[in-house]
């Protein structure tokens, strides 16, 4: 069996998670602690940053794009059949657009912030950095998500899922981060009904249910975190 | 015929200019201005980056990353037939780790710090954030440069090339990073004898030259950046 080695509020994990439930695989998962690095994770990818599929044969696969492009040469269709990376090259430059931009620049100016300064600083050790969140770097990313979700609401106001007409890995990217941010009552929903009703969407897939019941310790949830009809 | 989009000093640009030589694709270039974002930049990338790969049909290929696939998928082979991203799922893992490994983390701990702060800045407008360099990047570049240099010297000690026995996109992400930050002077080849052969050999490929004859408006490279026995 697979291993999958995760934080289950690491937004990049939480794309992964979502990918192997629409392909219906489930791996053993191993919880880690990202702002820990610690030598054995750093074993297994020397960037130490998560996630990481561990194929049983031992061959390790770290980071989210390079499972997710590793996940569909090796295991290919989702459960309905379809590839959630689809066949013709302009379809697929479309998904690996949007994917890279909430996987590097939606995470960059919005989900690191957040998920940083309101979860791992709970947890990390103050000579890690720990301690009280960074104000400065919340307004940031609040600020910088309403920007974000209009241009969902700009894609889909074209398009029945967000790279074109299929739910694709460019969805489950967004909202595996929407969901951190979500998680954290910071996703302005009421400024953009479009995006809002796609997100519904996602959220209501059953690849999404296992992200609806993780909770932090100690936090509880937005209030309309569970609700599929929010 | 295809048209490239991109700066002569933008790493992530350099690195797509490698791949093209390598695959012997001569497009027809327009050289942008990455820190102006013009609007007609953000109408073929609405990400606003660079570099943008625009096929003679309209068909626009925004980012590195995406590109890299892209062209791999289109045109594939190297002029030795070889496929810079191979064949192999194991093999693709590990060159597309060591790519994200450059473009992303490598980019922001080193060549966008250095980039931005010692080039970009001498020709960004004030109001856009131009003017004198902020030392403290510069040092922050420089300083984490050294780990990289080591990590490439400790993986070319054990293989012909980063990711395997063949030259991959791997060597052209990582050389065309260090190609900007050599140009600066800011690479302590000194510190890592085995990293710096592996960067003579990649340097030496006809499709290095163009890179090599760039010049900085104003700004004379280090003394050995054209040097191919530095």
């Amino acid at each position: 069996m697979a291993t999958f080695h995760h934080y289950p509020f690491c937004p990049q994990s939480r794309f992964i998670r979502l990918v192997l439930g629409e392909m219906g695989i489930a791996p053993a998962t191993v919880e880690e602690k990202p702002w820990e690095r610690s030598q054995s994770l750093l074993m297994i990818n020397p960037a130490g940053h998560l996630p990481i599929f561990v194929e049983e044969q031992g061959l390790a696969v770290p980071g989210a794009a390079v499972i997710a492009e590793y996940l569909d040469e090796t295991r290919g269709l989702g459960l309905d059949g379809r590839r959630l990376l689809p066949d013709h090259p302009a379809d697929r430059v479309e998904v690996r657009r949007l994917m890279e931009w909430f996987l590097v620049k939606f995470f960059e100016e919005v989900s690191a912030y957040l998920v940083t300064e309101k979860i791992y600083k709970r947890f990390m050790k103050a000579e890690l950095g720990g301690g009280p969140p960074d104000m400065a770097a919340i307004r940031a990313g609040r600020s910088n998500v309403r920007y974000h979700l209009q241009y969902i609401g700009f894609l889909i106001g074209k398009r029945n899922w967000l790279a074109g007409p299929d739910l694709t890995y460019a969805d489950l990217a967004a909202a595996a981060h929407l969901s951190c941010v979500d998680y954290l009552g910071d996703v302005p929903w009421e400024e953009d009904e479009t995006a809002k009703a796609w997100y519904a969407r996602v959220k209501s897939r059953p690849s999404f249910r296992a992200l609806l019941t993780d909770r932090v310790p100690g936090m509880a949830p937005a209030a309309h975190y569970e609700d599929l009809d929010f």
